[in-house]
């Protein structure tokens, strides 16, 4: 009998309140946003993406990140990361006092074109200056490659532009990348083979995987990359973040269906679910609508069993 | 690199006509039914489950089933399969020309007293004679065993206790068995390690394996079933088939998403998945109600990239 490879672990980033608000119709006060990251960083998720700095006309949902970043009461040890897209970005988020910061590129010139109105090339170039600037003021810098497991304008993404690309991070001094699947189109053959020859190829890149369950594969998608040996996982509260491209879509896979999910499976997170769980409800309250979570749903596996013992009872 | 074990093709079971209506509000009309299966058929499903002859008091949604399977059009090479709970049954579906029953035990004993008031022992007992009346008859007989990965009750079911079951339906000459995670409650590594093990113990039995979304993990669990080598999966249109233990769940893995992900891994079902989607759509309407179908909401990959491609084109 063949055995499959589970790493003993897992270290989780909560991105809700950056790719999972940012998709959101509804504005959160500066206090829901405060509230959500305090309350993620106490259930003992290590890393959380508070927020994104970027022209907040085009973004308006993370024009604040500056006040948020400031005013968080920071626990020790956790990782609070901002995703940026140009030395402006890097600026602001040092003078909030972020010392890790995500340069994001598409691995799709459709995509990059439509959302950024540059070229993948143009782009690295502007990258040269964060990473010099970061460095000055001793900041860290990880890199994403959005669309790397399919484009809504070009579909596949031959994995040699995923290469392409990881070696230009690589030349930047940027050794920590995500490969992100914006739009939900990767499938768990393509994440396991791509993922491998990443890790083969690059040995000394720190991995990270995003998976949106846009057409349900995320848990899939994600026990793939833990075959491969992926140990670091982004997802986001009560699956927020929708997709632009197909209205009424789940957005992000949910964190507490990813915790619930390797909790089952024996997988150590360090992260209370429960106190995950109650967040992501108060979440889905300040958005005001349902959001695709499966635990917020139906609850734990062992809630059920909970639950119809307590039914057995006399009363 | 490792490379992970993927068959070349699968075999499609769709149970949306039976275990996906059994759990609806809505009751579907004969002719319904009737379009439903024989859509189904031609949409290229090898095998398809009609209903079950079980009281029409306990699932009065099942009480047509003789009239359903006596006037569907068959297609040369489809099986058509349904479920039976007892000697009456088989008589039933004997009588309606249905040429393969299903017998289906509880791996749980509070959870076979809870639906049927039988221990597991009882249950087994009354399989031989519907098994005898089978043979007589010339219909062939599989079975199922269902809460196989956790009951609601019971929590965890120990894999011996699915290994006892599989050897007394062995012993009664089936060897054709589903494991059905009835209520949502298997994990990847867990089917993985369970499924390994029955196939190692026993190599004659044509494994099925049936999972419901509950808690988001069933396109995970197919994936972990391909990887043991499992070609045998049942999922229901549309996603039909909730959980009567948590009001407002998902149901049924959804067929559409199923036979999506297999393409996308480039799996073969022999399906249309264009059919398919169009049968599920028309279903969700016939029930009223929302479903949990991901392909139904986002469409498929492919639909994305053509869409996004047409909207490129000058007008």
């Amino acid at each position: 009998m063949m055995s499959m490879n589970w790493p003993a672990n897992i270290i989780f980033c909560e991105v809700g309140p950056r790719d999972g608000l940012q998709n959101e119709a509804a504005m959160l006060s500066l206090e829901q946003k405060i509230e959500l990251i305090e309350g993620v960083a106490e259930a003992g998720v290590p890393i959380v993406e508070v927020g994104s700095f970027v022209n907040p006309k085009a973004v308006p949902q993370m024009a604040d990140t500056d006040l948020v970043a400031k005013r968080i009461r920071r626990m020790p040890g956790v990782e609070y990361r901002c995703l940026v897209a140009n030395k402006k970005g890097v600026e602001r988020a040092v003078g909030a006092g972020i010392s890790k910061v995500k340069l994001t590129l598409s691995a799709s010139e459709s995509h990059a074109k439509a959302n950024l109105n540059k070229s993948i090339s143009e782009l690295l170039d502007g990258f040269t200056e964060c990473v010099s600037y970061a460095r000055e003021k001793k900041a860290e810098v990880s890199g994403a490659i959005s669309t790397a497991f399919g484009c809504p304008f070009e579909g596949k993404i031959p994995v040699g532009r995923l290469v392409d690309i990881t070696s230009r991070f690589i030349s930047l001094g940027i050794t920590e990348l995500s490969l992100s699947d914006t739009t939900g189109m990767a499938n768990p053959r393509q994440v396991y083979d791509t993922v491998s020859l990443m890790q083969d190829k690059f040995p000394d890149v720190r991995w990270f995987l995003h998976f949106h369950n846009t057409r349900g594969m995320a848990l899939a998608n994600i026990t793939a990359g833990l075959n491969a040996g992926v140990i670091r996982y982004d997802a986001s509260l009560a699956g927020l973040g929708g997709c632009p491209y197909a209205p009424g879509a789940s957005g992000n896979v949910a964190s507490e269906d990813v915790l619930h999910m390797l909790g089952e499976m024996g997988i150590s997170t360090g992260v209370d679910l429960d106190m995950m769980i109650a967040l992501a409800k108060r979440l889905r309250q300040w958005v005001g609508h349902p959001t695709d979570s499966f635990v917020l749903k139906a609850g734990k596996v062992s809630d059920l069993v909970a639950m119809t013992a307590a039914k057995k009872q006399p009363r």
